[in-house]
């Protein structure tokens, strides 16, 4: 059978590990190419840069809490930060479907530029295309980002060791169910609001500790569950989660039940997950705790010894399951 | 009448400028947006880097000469190489509509490696999205690229005056002709291959002379006719092109006549317009021609007092006639 791009091959799980890992990495084969960050890092004349791109196809482009415009800017920069770098310039491209009102592109424009303004990143290149109606789907938009790595962080995927704490950084799903609330014919109105957010600020308000953040990542496509097995793959350790402890709305986790959707693996567009060293990881979720962006922070499990390879979930009822790693789409589109 | 965006807004002419400086110069209002420059230029702790982006959505994926593939990868280091910027790292983001072959996202890749090596920079980040059949077409590719500015280059927009000459790197249309006898079922077969080729090492070819250059374009959408207007807007001085001295391929001319259309506003993707001095103009293009890149090279015109802020074509049989910016498209999706 001919194998063919599916949708699922875009959802940040299985598929899409497939592809980066069997596909991109083999033919384009430098160092630079990071399996797990969200940002390359390189060296220009003894700074070290990060570098970021992300493509936004997301449907419908306006939604509760956000639209597109907002989503690339927050996007693009919070793979900046979570690399530790203090994002500065971003460029954005545009491929539009013919017949998009140019009120609705003007929208857009300003809400990239309030967001990179609220971002401290400044866009100063792009670029427009214009594709026949029926062969886009109102707008797409591309940004890439630069960014300056603090000499005082040292992430590293390697440095995370037995012991240490996942705090994430407040409620997971919202994202997710607020696009979906929009797009289907639920009745769920705007009970929830996306998360969208640019986050440097909230890295930066945690600079006392940046010796004790060994690894940053934002949970966006795939969740937190995909995002914590793409770290524990082929690792000799495991992560365990404690379900009672992972911050959640009501409202979300209504809808999700409502749905059978697990909020697990919704994509969020304004959290950060941290690994901390266990003795500071109190001290960090007090200091995320009193800025607006991480109100509902917590640590929500630890990096374990064993089974390696894996992440548990302690449900609320005490049972310990494994949490895979997505195969097919829960939501096309989210981003 | 309610505005809507439309395939010309696309198409480098004028309503791309419209576009450019009424809706986004003016919201994202900053010193680093150049309106006639193909990249951003920021200072790094002293370094000069050269930031540009551009997503490609032509129409077939694949073309005499090239592909997508291919495509992304020169036209962005283009962009980077006439503002005198050494291409040193890209970034490449694809959205792709279900159902595309893996094989040929496979081919696409390994051509996007293959130029990205002739063009001496590394794919070092990269994003993709899957969009539903009919959301998009086949694939879209958005590159953005890095780049470090010579110190010993100096181009500014500024510094072009009366008396300069005019030089073009090869042959005009060739990129677009090519395209489009894939496209139509006109039975020109692959009598035209596209030019589409990284073009910085004929910049470094060119180092003995930089400081005789003092502005480079590569002429892609638009053509060579939208590009000089673009420079000609609202300045002191006029253009004048010399019509027997624009280097053109007879099949790509005949084609153009048959089909009526003026290959002067057709995109080039491997050409290089370069305004130097005069007096070593000649010598320019000799070092021109001796690279594969440039063997076709040929000062075209020249710098004029006037009628200023016009581009003037003196015909072959020797009568004047006004070049004026492109308002409707010749021809979609060329790049």
């Amino acid at each position: 059978m001919k194998q063919v791009i599916r949708l699922a091959h875009g959802n940040g799980g299985k598929l899409t590990q497939e592809l980066i890992r069997n596909v991109f990495f083999p033919c384009f084969n430098n160092s630079f190419l990071a399996p797990l960050s969200d940002s390359a890092v390189f060296k220009l004349n003894g700074t070290e840069v990060a570098f970021t791109t992300d493509s936004y196809v997301i449907k419908p482009i306006f939604f509760p809490g956000g639209d597109i415009g907002k989503l690339s800017v927050s996007g693009t920069v919070n793979d900046l930060a979570v690399m530790g770098a203090k994002p500065l310039f971003i460029s954005c491209s545009l491929i539009i479907e013919e017949g998009l009102p140019l009120s609705t592109l003007k929208k857009i424009i300003w809400s990239i530029q309030e967001t990179a303004i609220k971002s401290g990143v400044k866009v100063i290149t792009g670029d427009t295309k214009v594709v026949e109606k029926g062969s886009g789907d109102s707008i797409f938009i591309n940004t890439a980002g630069i960014g300056v790595v603090s000499s005082e962080i040292k992430l590293g995927f390697d440095r995370i060791e037995v012991g240490d704490r996942i705090i994430i950084s407040g409620t997971i799903g919202d994202h997710s169910i607020a696009v979906l609330s929009q797009r289907e014919e639920l009745g769920f109105g705007e009970s929830v609001s996306s998360d969208c957010a640019p986050l440097y600020e909230l890295v930066e308000k945690l600079k006392p500790y940046w010796k004790d953040i060994k690894f940053m990542r934002d949970p966006t496509r795939g969740g937190i569950a995909g995002i914590l097995n793409e770290i524990v793959q082929g690792r000799n350790f495991g992560i365990e989660l404690w379900e009672r402890e992972i911050p959640l709305k009501e409202e979300t986790m209504a809808i999700c039940e409502l749905l059978g959707i697990d909020p697990l693996y919704l994509a969020n567009e304004g959290k950060i997950i941290f690994f901390v060293n266990e003795k500071n990881a109190n001290e960090i979720v007090e200091v995320l705790r009193n800025h607006p962006l991480g109100e509902k922070a917590n640590v929500v499990g630890e990096v374990v010894a064993g089974p390696p390879g894996k992440v548990y979930l302690e449900t609320i009822i005490g049972t310990k399951r494994v949490l895979d790693m997505l195969v097919e789409d829960q939501l096309p589109r989210i981003c």
